[in-house]
């Protein structure tokens, strides 16, 4: 489910989880355990990316929809873990945005480095509030930090899906490519980076993502015991499971 | 001086006192009320509007220099009153700028959620300090939020009026319309908000707007000393005295 | 190598020290005790200009290399207390940047209150990771100000050098303007402010350019240190002697 790709210096991770690169709790274990070893494989940079048209659907909502509470509770856990792991990573992490990146996949792209997205008929954005699902202050903090607190408060509220050339305005996204670039471009991005004096890189970049990574020097468990109450707030229930029945059908209905 | 209807869910106060629609104590304690009624009565968002081609003039100037030093003190506190309302309504507020929106004009939709502004020949802007009024913290606080520290001290310190086409840019509105449909965009932008899950977008909302909030949890007193003490002094009185002359003179002019 | 000329109420401070208008100590000393004379001879406000096509090339760096320890100390501290008088100036201050702004000739626009830039082949942008030098706090943070955290990222980290037209999208400059003009339209920028009532603008100037004025209340020794240590260290220290040797070679094939 996670396809691993050595590019010299750069270590590309791609999520390969059919159909749609949606994130189960052994995916995000997967992925966060990646980019904490590519480093301590001699890896200098990572890049993170997706099947051709689909980046990653963001949480595997019908998945989901069958863990307990138990399991639930670990799934965010692991989520904000993964999230901490982008935004402290010792590497720089580039996002090769593949094709659709919705909720937890454009989420995925905010506390990396840079962000490039193929040129498409492709939706990225923070839909959550469509799904029921209210904003984790964690990730909208990330998205302010992107986009500035005016466009943050107009896509996280409204929870709005962008094209690329939207998304590329909003200052949601850092780049277009073409689709069979995305991924180039996105390694390139890192090796320009790695010609750099690597002292003078590490310590500006360090200090240029502090706030970033200030966000997980705090204690998040007061925070994730919310988001998980949430989970099952009987509004997000009833929206969810709406939400994966049409999913369900559609899969059919192109089957 | 304030028309109020009703579109289905949708509460549209539109400002009704001209010929500017400039702002009297009256206006924006009767305008503060009516935010605060809306929840009571019902409704579930707002829409601040104004007169085809004017909006609001700000405050009515050449009214305010006939108050005496109680008088002036009580507007203040009422103006602030009434930006906390619109910073801290339970209900989203979208501004429907119908045309001119100079300094207070301005001022309001600054705490809205959101801006449609007509397109054409109108100015919108914080132009305090062309007529010898330092712009308040609180006002340039939530300048800041929505343009960035670069802009707003642009466009505070020179204290300038732009077009609709130079707001949308500076990001000082959020989307231009045609006159004739500027209220029913906003309309429109209010009851999207609507059909989200309400509880997801409601906690997000709140989240995305917290640190707007957040100046109005604090003593305001000694801020609005400065404010009032500022009020008298010599320049500010001087200048503004000039410009109730020019306003005089032009509309005696028209008449 | 600085050159004043008085335009009425507008002092122009015009940096003169050929080839490249580098900083060297004594300029740096030179430059900052011009900007605190200014408001004392009765000026009113600040052009900080170059020379055509060359604004200033930063810091001196075959000059510096040959800086012993202590003197490599006192130009650092220098430097900051250059960057406080212009933060902190009671004096609006408008950047002329009349060509070339690498590195530190980048960092003084940082600090003024609005930058002009010369239109054509010219190249501006905080390049110090590319020359070995991690970008000091005060200079990330005054960054940040003016283009945002995200873009602060990008062009930090990656030491990139900017075309004007690319500046002017980012924001690292206000406008851009033909050569000839240049120095004109900051002159010109700096007399619209001075028409306005003083007052009401040197209050709202002063509470808008507070967080960057905050920087230098506080303790900047730790900081100082820091940077200077990091001048010794052997990449920085490696780095900027093969750069020396470039700027030697080319400087010997154009001669």
């Amino acid at each position: 489910m996670l396809s691993v790709f050595d590019h010299s210096s750069v270590r590309e991770l791609r999520l390969n989880r059919p159909p749609a690169n949606a994130l189960s709790c052994e995916l995000i274990v997967a992925l966060r355990e990646a980019i904490e070893v590519a480093a301590a494989d001699g890896r200098r940079a990572v890049v993170l990316s997706g099947s051709p048209a689909r980046f990653s659907g963001g949480l595997d909502v019908p998945l989901l929809l069958g863990y307990d509470h138990e399991k639930v509770a670990t799934l965010w856990h692991e989520f904000y873990a993964l999230l901490k792991s982008l935004a402290m990573s010792p590497l720089p992490i580039a996002a090769a945005i593949t094709g659709h990146a919705p909720a937890g996949g454009t989420v995925l792209g905010l506390f990396c480095d840079y962000r490039f997205m193929a040129e498409g008929d492709f939706k990225i954005g923070l839909n959550e509030v469509q799904v029921g699902i209210p904003l984790p202050p964690v990730i909208l903090g990330a998205l302010r930090r992107l986009v500035g607190p005016r466009q943050a408060e107009r896509l996280g509220v409204g929870g709005l899906l962008l094209s690329p050339a939207q998304a590329l305005a909003a200052g949601l996204v850092d780049e277009l490519a073409p689709p069979g670039e995305v991924i180039d471009r996105a390694i390139g991005w890192c090796q320009t980076l790695l010609d750099l004096p690597p002292g003078a890189m590490r310590s500006t970049r360090k200090l240029a993502r502090a706030d970033l990574a200030a966000w997980f020097e705090r204690d998040l468990e007061p925070e994730l015991q919310q988001v998980i109450a949430q989970w099952w707030a009987p509004e997000t229930q009833k929206t969810l499971r709406a939400l994966a029945e049409r999913l369900g059908k559609k899969r059919v209905s192109t089957a």
